[in-house]
């Protein structure tokens, strides 16, 4: 009996993604469900994704959080429509939040939805929100094992971002260790090395990034 | 009626975590629940714990991870009881795994037992698994704005580690900012400001932790 109560609940987030999907392609919008730990700099990331994307893209963002609303002022004082989702103690974003969050923008003026979601390793990946498109972000000062001690989130995304990279000489972070687990479980995918704070391999991974959205809206 | 299934598996919970009570009562011994993000520290500070306090107290560990046997490896081979167990998927420990993992120590040969929490600095913090002493860590480079994005896990902790603070000088930290939301939620558990690398603080938060164990085993 409570097998069959989640797997009801499961159900239902499934059927609300598909619904998700149905008004990103009826609106012509990519949607990025941007995942990682706490501090893994989701929020930097996507600020810095915004300053040379936005000539290209129309962008939105939806700033997920368990409280407080410290993010989506920041991605707002860029002049970025920003809406603050608060879970009220969740540790992840479902679909059904999105559907509820959507007609707070206006979507025809908006290309790219950026979703942050909870800072969380571990339960976002579990929970299809109807996003176009998955980015996890592991930080240099996170380590090396993450791969191997949190498999679902370098599987099932769609790249994987290496963040604080100019921190690399001040910690025991053996890169070639988390290339190697990341390709053996998701093969396909690529990674980067980047640094938010001094822009190091921001151009080719927002060019990346820009060519997957395009690819999607096509 | 999903609210009452989730109802009763809490309660359910909250059962088990009275038999592990009575368990470390019987047995005299302190169980001290380790929290944090993925790579803010706890094996490193566990590790740093054992070689400060393994002269006064006898001491086990069980190591969560969703996948893998890195961490129980790595205590093991410090010549400390070790048990590492794998939720498979699940974010979170409860009770009834700690329930099933205890008659694999020889508890009459223990004081002190750490539990090693899954990286997560949301789920955890519900679940009560019979623990002694909650013990949350945060590290200098996943930001300063936590407690207010995470609140639970600072409300309910017994103590809060700031790790990696010889990094201070490389991320825009404002601990003051950290102080003051930590004291407004939890006004009587301490803060301890450490490094595991390079031993900064640790003597200090040792000795607290030393207090604290004579105190719950009188």
């Amino acid at each position: 009996m409570e097998i069959q109560v989640l797997h009801q609940i499961m159900e239902w987030n499934e059927d609300v993604s598909a619904q998700v999907r149905d008004t990103l392609k009826e609106k012509k919008l990519c949607m990025i469900n941007v995942m990682g730990s706490p501090g893994t700099g989701k929020t930097s990331l996507i600020t810095a994704l915004i300053e040379r994307l936005r000539d290209t893209w129309r962008i939105g963002v939806i700033e997920g959080d368990i409280a407080g609303q410290i993010d989506a002022e920041r991605i707002a004082s860029l002049g970025i429509p920003a809406v603050q989702l608060n879970t009220d103690g969740a540790c992840h974003i479902e679909a059904m939040s999105i559907q509820n969050i959507l007609p707070h923008f206006v979507l025809d003026d908006l290309d790219v939805i950026f979703v942050e979601n909870i800072g969380n390793l571990v339960c976002p990946a579990e929970f299809d929100i109807g996003e176009s498109l998955r980015m996890t972000i592991l930080s240099v000062p996170e380590g090396d094992d993450k791969v191997e001690k949190y498999p679902l989130m370098f599987t099932e995304t769609g790249c994987l971002v290496i963040n604080k990279f100019d921190m690399l000489p001040y910690f025991d972070f053996n890169l070639e260790r988390v290339k190697a687990n990341y390709e053996s479980v998701n093969p396909d995918a690529p990674m980067f090395c980047i640094s938010c704070r001094n822009g190091q391999g921001m151009e080719a991974f927002a060019g990346f990034l820009s060519e997957q959205i395009a690819r999607i809206l096509e």
